[in-house]
């Protein structure tokens, strides 16, 4: 599929210059001494926490990360690889809240589960991710344990690690070597990955650092993203924000192979804007269109897999009209700038604070019908039909004609979700608008799920260590 | 704004072979015994009503034809180019009903004058067309008056003549020609612009090929368009209904030069695909985004000023979130392919049988949101704000630095419908969806509307005309 490239490369030397001068004038504060030791150690500028970093020293070490990598599932048909011309999807992750019909409620380890099935059941999705909803139903201290076990049992795609705390990673990575043939085999074939955010601007906090460096110390992917709200995180220029979102996470891909030279890692980004009036954060508009367009761009430049924020945000409190506006103008404009790996594909409302079922089904009839829209388009001479036209003539219609009658099935995309009942028929069937429609279809899906099969000792070893862990950590 | 292109120039040869062969081989249909005397008598072959046309001669012609010209609108500030970088907007044209919040009605002269003042009322329109919605409660054979009337007296911007019948094309040029300075001055600076549907495959009826001739001879420009459903009206291939497309406007296109050459003239599209389950067109999908990708390039090497179809079209029933993403989803494609001359930008709605109110709300923040996202961005020293950068250091925000106060009223794209209230206050304002909010937005610009100036004279000539002509035509 072509690419949507936007910047001359005078911009691109310009944006160049600019993270360039970012990292090396005003550099990047990193709150962790082992990450300042490595930094030290390596022959950069370290005063206080703050690292002034030499850019040709920081592209040597991106020049060691891989430019694809193969995340492993259980079920080695779920295995994907990560970089070059594949997108992988990824749905929503990380909300508190969950909306399901009419009502918005806290999120819970039940909607966590429902979610990771309904991951499970399309194939749409790669990866069920690691957090679809908060579960705020289990204790704060060792939910990560319960959330693991669930993303090893209930799919057998590969899944995200977590990054909330130390005791998180080291459990992650403890329950997938029994799972994936020890330790040695998890870190030569990485199984998960994990999100590290930086503390935009140039900031990159301890709990985050910890993550980082275990991660990429067991080789597991880590993706690092800027998360970027143009007036809060970043000034109110693209230009800049796209020159402070490079610098970032270079900085943060270049640790990563201080701390393991060819460990896989994933450039970040998540570029939006803030509304100027409420100071509330907005998605789907313009600016991060453009931000989306730009930052493939420069990833491809910088040979590196590269995550697009969206997926298909939205500021939205409902998946109404502008739910869908604006999740698929984060959605398409990720597609024309070739995202590798796209976050919160599926079921993003309300700036990122709900997960919403019904949106879930809006956002996969969106990035199916992207998918067809960017699959090239074959142009032969079969292809034009013209035996088609020889049956047909003027003024008939090709409804009958033996090329259509031949291809009916498969010709045009299936929706899912999308209605094109005259108004009539539509009333009849219950005058219901989309959103409605998909409560009945993510419903069915759940009814079709069925659990990937494990092997019984595995499970129970599995289940050992989360209770046994869970008693220590004192929950 | 840079263009997407998905045809190689393989494929583009391809394409080009195959209309060829269309016109030479299968030939167009002209159902007007002067087409085919023109035709005739510029020595291409004519049987019975069935014309093969040489390729050569038809781009000969069809070169004639100017890349780019200019409708004249009675406020000149009102006119507009058509053709090259230009994009122009039209709202939705000739739905039969009208849905307006929960109501869905047959439209009447009441609408279409609502909606010619909203079309006035927004700069982001550069003419309210022809045809907003049927008046179905004025008489059918003089309706074209009141029409005319309508479109001259409450707009100033340039406006389509309508093409309904002979009756109808004459009464526009008369019109016109008491409102421009003359019928020469008319023909000399078109103010006009009138749309002629293909009966594909490959047939041009009496009705339109009336109104080809007549507004080709007055110099009014012709958007020449192939309405094509893959499935009915060509074959279930998009290389195939782009070839058919292609040879279709070719030979309308001729047909104009023909007639007088250098007459303005659009190379139309409109495709879309039947949905095989139900028969019932379907809009928004992928093939029609592929097809606008493939249109645009195809009208570029033609060099001629391109329609498309498209527009925010949608076969959803509701102004939801299916009629958002199928309406983004049929302009987004429209921008990326570089369509000239947009039908159908706002307010349509139900596969093109309702004009919604709330949808021309939701489709108006579309197309605002596009027009910012495909703005070629800026890139220099200034746009990086290294000085906020300074101010602002590691972990700060950019909210009070001195380079976000300078610009937060102007730095990003304002919405017109769009809420990023959070949850609480969103509730308190009254919880409504988007297309809820869309109700006000549209009440307070109709608020807004003056009707533009006009010489008393002018108007009582005008007027004058629609009474005698209303009582000639016996209504």
């Amino acid at each position: 599929m072509a690419r949507y490239e936007v910047l001359s490369d005078d911009a691109m030397a310009t944006i160049e210059r600019g993270w360039r001068r970012l990292l090396q004038d005003i550099g990047v504060a990193f709150h962790h001494p082992e990450a300042l030791r490595l930094f030290r150690e390596a022959g950069q500028i370290v005063e206080d926490e703050v690292v002034r970093l030499d850019p040709d020293f920081v592209l040597d070490l991106v020049a060691k990360a891989p430019a694809t990598f193969t995340l492993r599932g259980r079920d080695p048909d779920r295995s994907f690889p990560v970089g070059g011309d594949v997108m992988n999807f990824v749905p929503v992750q990380g909300p508190p809240f969950v909306r399901e019909g009419d009502v918005r409620r806290d999120g819970t380890f039940d909607d966590f589960c429902r979610f990771l099935k309904l991951a499970q059941v399309y194939d749409d999705f790669d990866t069920a991710g690691g957090l679809p909803c908060e579960p705020n139903d289990l204790p704060m201290d060792s939910r990560h344990l319960d959330m693991q076990l669930a993303l090893m049992t209930l799919t057998d795609k590969p899944y995200s690690g977590g990054q909330v705390s130390l005791d998180c990673v080291h459990d992650a990575l403890a329950l997938a070597a029994m799972a994936f043939g020890g330790a040695e085999a998890v870190t030569r074939e990485p199984v998960m990955y994990s999100v590290v955010n930086v503390n935009s601007p140039l900031l990159y906090d301890e709990r985050m650092l910890d993550a980082l460096l275990a991660y990429a110390a067991a080789g597991q992917p880590v993706i690092v993203t800027p998360f970027l709200l143009m007036g809060a995180m970043s000034p109110v220029s693209i230009p800049a924000a796209l020159v402070q979102q490079t610098a970032e996470a270079l900085a943060g891909v270049a640790l990563t192979q201080l701390v393991r030279p060819g460990t896989p890692v994933v450039l970040g980004s998540f570029l939006s804007h803030t509304d100027m009036q409420s100071g509330s954060p907005g998605f789907g508009g313009p600016e991060a269109a453009i931000g989306l367009f730009c930052s493939g761009q420069i990833a491809r430049r910088l040979d590196l897999p590269w995550r697009s924020g969206g997926g298909s945000l939205t500021s939205s409190q409902l998946p109404d009209a502008q739910a869908a506006y604006e999740g698929l103008n984060t959605m398409l404009p990720a597609f024309l700038a070739g995202a590798n790996f796209v976050m919160h594909t599926a079921g993003w409302l309300e700036s990122g604070l709900v997960s919403c079922y019904e949106k879930f089904v809006v956002d996969l009839e969106i990035v199916r019908t992207l998918r067809e829209e960017f699959t090239p388009l074959e142009v032969d001479e079969a292809s034009l039909a013209y035996g088609a036209h020889q049956e047909v003539g003027h003024g008939g219609h090709f409804l009958g004609a033996e090329h259509t009658l031949e291809r009916f099935r498969e010709c045009f995309y299936r929706p899912l979700l999308s209605s094109t009942e005259n108004f009539e028929r539509w009333k009849r069937n219950g005058g219901n608008d989309s959103a409605e429609r998909a409560t009945a279809i993510w419903h069915a899906a759940l009814e079709r799920y069925e659990r990937p099969p494990m092997d019984a000792d595995l499970q129970a070893e599995l289940e050992a260590y989360v209770v046994r862990r869970r008693a220590e950590l004192g929950d």
